[in-house]
């Protein structure tokens, strides 16, 4: 069950508003790298968490930072969109630096919300579930977890260089240094159960009967006048230790040429394909 | 440059067509854990890798790799729907077994693509983009197709165990090879990169001074009622080797109250609002 | 700021796990009359509300609410789904009742969430945020809420028909209850500011110069052949108290036809169209 | 069955073509504030209809009328577009006033329509269909039609202030005009099924034993230190006249601690959660 | 400006009604092969239809015939679903019958729209906008309208053989025959215009000189194994009347291997690829 | 089974970088109208093609050729991006020229692609895979492609004007040539297979008795007011030389007014609904 505390996580402070950067900001928010799809992704891992509960309880405690996290972002947006126009006089359209800010603005910031943060990356387009990965697996969704962090963490430190307002280069050195951690954490997982060998390949419990591990451990060169680009991932061990790694390089199809035949009748096609 | 053979990667054969696995079967095609993706995220990664260029060859050859894999999957796809209901009788639509075949399968099979693969999953959701991720950063982006294989991986042993069919349990046991492969690939240049500990923190070129680091090493519980869960992430060095894990809880809120006090005229808000 | 309890708001007992009822509670998690929908616009509303604080306080005391409902509907799916098939046997394919059973479910609840409840709705379709409707009118702001609890406790009266477990029905009377009382807290408010009079027309802080009165008051029948269906809206003073209802038949367009003329040269048009 | 006839609705005149507030327009057409949202949602609900036939020919007439606001919206958008630059030069290029006027533009204005208006949002998203609301509850409907006039006439007032252009202003007073009709009309049929009290809760053909009545009229103070904002929904009769409304604060979760145990074999997870 | 009469354009009989033949009629409402989408796109081209005004005309008033038949469509899905269960007992859950019709009906036609029609397609999933093509190029939009009827009469001949319901099979017939004057409605246009040698290329208003016409005539076969393909397509005069086609087999790329460099400073990649 | 060489199909050079061409060119990338759309339409129809194998050849070869457009589409969007401002300095935010040219641009280039190209279209929306048209009959996915080529071409030629980098208009007139190829070849196959007589109606395999087809013929005027605008559709033998053209104007409606009388209990209506 979930409570809430009247004050915001982290102070938020916005000395020059800036609507362009409110509408930057929303990335952070609604975007594919932002803090709704991190908090539904820990969310709902924490809801499908089998085996060791521990893992249950620290999604659901992160789960719930990144709500307040949110939380002070939109409140970020909202004192950046404060004195953003309203109305147009006929000057103020035909002053190119008003046109310019209203051109790198939002405008549903203006038509729809009231000049408030939406549920929205920076282009204005809503966020949507498909991108919370909860897969059942603990290791997959480590490193699903990880991924959302490191590109977090990115976007974080790009906003930080897209605006030179104190306030908002204060709150985001908050993120950064939150994302650091979460980035940590989940790869904390990792090593604690055994490290990257002990996991992989994910799922670590599919028989090995399952596997056609003849196909399992070579790198394949599929260019037609590149060289192999040699490394880690062409000889020495396999990193879950059970293979060596090697090459194949124009390597001939396994398959056979598809053929489907001829159309069925009533299947909706051309007389011609029957 | 592309090209292409008349042939498949891999040998697909199909003793006995099955509908409901041809749906099932689509969440390999277009499913987000499926090859549309990781072939057009490798894809996209490879056009805008910098840096050692060998990383975007490998990039672009194993995106043509997964291309090969949406073609054999295809095939497989259309091999199950062979021999599916075309017309209905009135006896037939009384036949349990014939309803449920048909309730099991997707609708559009018939009514859309006439018997053959379509790029969506499961649910008969089109796969959208938004999940190519490509961040250009190279550590992200390996994290994100590490990612991607494992949860690939899952599906692909998942579908392993939901058919019986000989044909596609030696297909599938192909793809879980592959990805086995994919995944520790990804992998092997993050080690190659000095490994984790000098990747971390994503992206590792932000510079010390925008972090807040005070808040970078310690877990946040914030649980009302659970103890914090211990382990290699509540205590020790950090994975990046620049500090020590530590623990917070029952923490106070570190930010203001937000208010944003009354509505201006002129937006669009309710008179009791300004 | 966020905090959680381990515990869930309402006790989840699921006396006989039905993969298909779990698949039918997705509606009430990630479709649009679902719980995600209704914390985010609740939460967003409150981030951006303006004027009397305590809106912004009941709106985020709420959302932290909906949330608790999203996991323990959440566990309720993933208890309805134990016990669901894994592997295929031949038998079991043939037997229409596996087969109907397997038909009904959600494919992703066993390919890609591993038994647990997913963001999405029940044709497993993920939520997107564009419904989270948060405009900064708080009258506007607590119709959509209104609206959204109506809708949610339609589906809830709907779930509880559709199952016979005790312990399902159990839980949708606790979802039903609170939906009773949220759908009033929010027309509340709006009996809080005057009432509907008072409120009407959103935004109430139109200038009455912006509107064309002459058109404000009058239902226009746009039938040929039907006659003006009569009520409450044909006659009568209008709700906001500042007119009589009309009625207007058979009216002709006050505008002229449209008429772009011919294309402009580079305008990628066919040559016949310039 | 629909007809047409070749002139608008309303007279559409633009003195000065503007193509950042064809942009803004597209609000109107296909945002969710806008007017494909209602025509479409008035006729799903016309044609899902059952009770007095009467309210059905209401939507239905509504829908028609809401058809014809898209037209002579689309005729605003494209006479917005008229003289947009389709082509450039480095002059061009190079002035802020061209450049900030095609950065605000919708690019697709130019590259996708051929300068017409498009079935989309302010920021280029095309409407889909899901925001369309018709749940078989003639009360639910309602709520959700009032509810849109509410945020269409927001909209059409904000779309006012921000233009200054006289034929636009003119065309936005009729839009602002017939929404405070429709948001009225659709309350005039709660009024007259007896009014809110007698609508709610909605659906009011729940039986009060499917619902846990003790959970029905409390108002639930989930914060931890804010003090529950008082109002007409904390105390007094319940607007469904069937209670009064008390408060909560502080409540203890009713639930238990969710725990799925371990994982299934063939579940895919890592060996560890078995 | 438009209009509606109470009664459908065609008579709409259920002899017995079937949810899930209400699911596969979803697909001609609201699939890409469907009604809203050719309603919305003849609309929507008509809005922006420049040049000789016939066009425009009988866009819109196909589009208005299209409205109409979303209109039977969505009463012949209500009448399909009339009589679907909305309540379960143990016994009917074990019924693999019943099991079987609830299987394979839209949960959402019980959970959400009461019995009703939505503008979603046979898997649920709503249309969105994005599908109206209207690009401001007469041929360009015939040729989207053809193709967009002729998916329609393959859907509409398909779903005739997916139901034995003499009712369903009138109606049907119906579509299929509008569906066939559609498709050649479009098409004559282009005959009109001179035919296809004179409306190719598409557009055919592009100045030669922005062409590289020395490609503009030769089918390329990129496959490495097979042979080309012979047809119309690689001999004989274009059908544009400009050339003659040819043939290009095994060809060298004619472009540079892409090199990106080194990433900037502040660009958030890692410090290795700076 | 694919293949790749490390050199782009065409030459890319940009002379002059602009990031707001970048977006512009994202629209020939993700757009409707791009290259991932006709890649994936020409692959998935290739996959499901019954009849002559040769195309399914075709199709695919020409697949293959589309995936290489896609690859320089994308590294001249990275080379547009060069030199686009990473970081922001005050002096900067105010300077009207830059702030125009960050408003033009897409915010994501720089936030969440770190500078190189996304599977999205001009605004920034990602491609989504519903617009990939298989329909498993041949005619039919003729013209869909021939309508994707006529809408890429349209907005190459549009591309061509909106910049004057004479790279880029190197570049285009390659793309433009390959879309006048593409569109005939594609139209060639109709005329092999008899031309537009012989296919049409598609399906032509639908019999007739399937088919009302005394409503096949005739041109339908909805409008009230207009006169039927004659053309080749309104009289004369039908395209598909099975019968003459004729019109109906001013016709009365075929069907019943629908009724769908009282909702049921336990449908989740209200009361007076029942």
């Amino acid at each position: 069950m979930f409570y809430h505390s009247g004050k915001l996580q982290y102070q938020v402070r916005v000395d020059r508003p800036d609507p362009q950067f409110a509408k930057y900001l929303q990335q952070a928010i609604g975007g594919v790298e932002g803090e709704i799809r991190v908090a539904m992704q820990y969310f709902f891992q924490a809801m499908g968490a089998r085996g060791d509960s521990k893992y249950r309880d620290m999604l659901m405690m992160t789960a719930t930072e990144e709500l307040s996290h949110i939380e002070f972002l939109g409140h970020a947006v909202a004192l950046n969109l404060e004195g953003a126009p309203l109305t147009v006089q006929e000057d103020a359209a035909r002053d190119p630096i008003v046109h310019a800010i209203m051109g790198g603005a939002d405008p549903r910031h203006i038509l729809s919300s009231g000049l408030s943060a939406m549920p929205v990356d920076s282009n204005g387009i809503p966020f949507d579930m498909s991108h919370v990965y909860a897969s059942g697996n603990l290791a997959a969704d480590m490193m699903a977890n990880a991924m959302a962090e490191g590109s977090g963490r990115v976007l974080a430190s790009r906003l930080y260089n897209m605006t030179d307002d104190a306030g908002m280069k204060d709150m985001l050195s908050f993120l950064i240094a939150r994302d650091t951690m979460h980035q940590q954490q989940w790869l904390a997982v990792i090593e604690e159960l055994g490290g990257m060998q002990a996991v992989l390949p994910i799922p670590n419990s599919t028989p090995t009967e399952h596997e056609a591990t003849e196909h399992s451990y070579y790198f394949l060169n599929t260019s037609l006048d590149e060289p192999t680009p040699e490394g880690r991932w062409t000889s020495g061990p396999s990193l879950d230790g059970r293979a060596e790694f090697t090459v194949r390089e124009k390597v001939e199809p396994l398959g056979q040429k598809p053929d489907l035949g001829r159309a069925r009748p009533n299947s909706g096609t051309q007389i011609e394909q029957q």
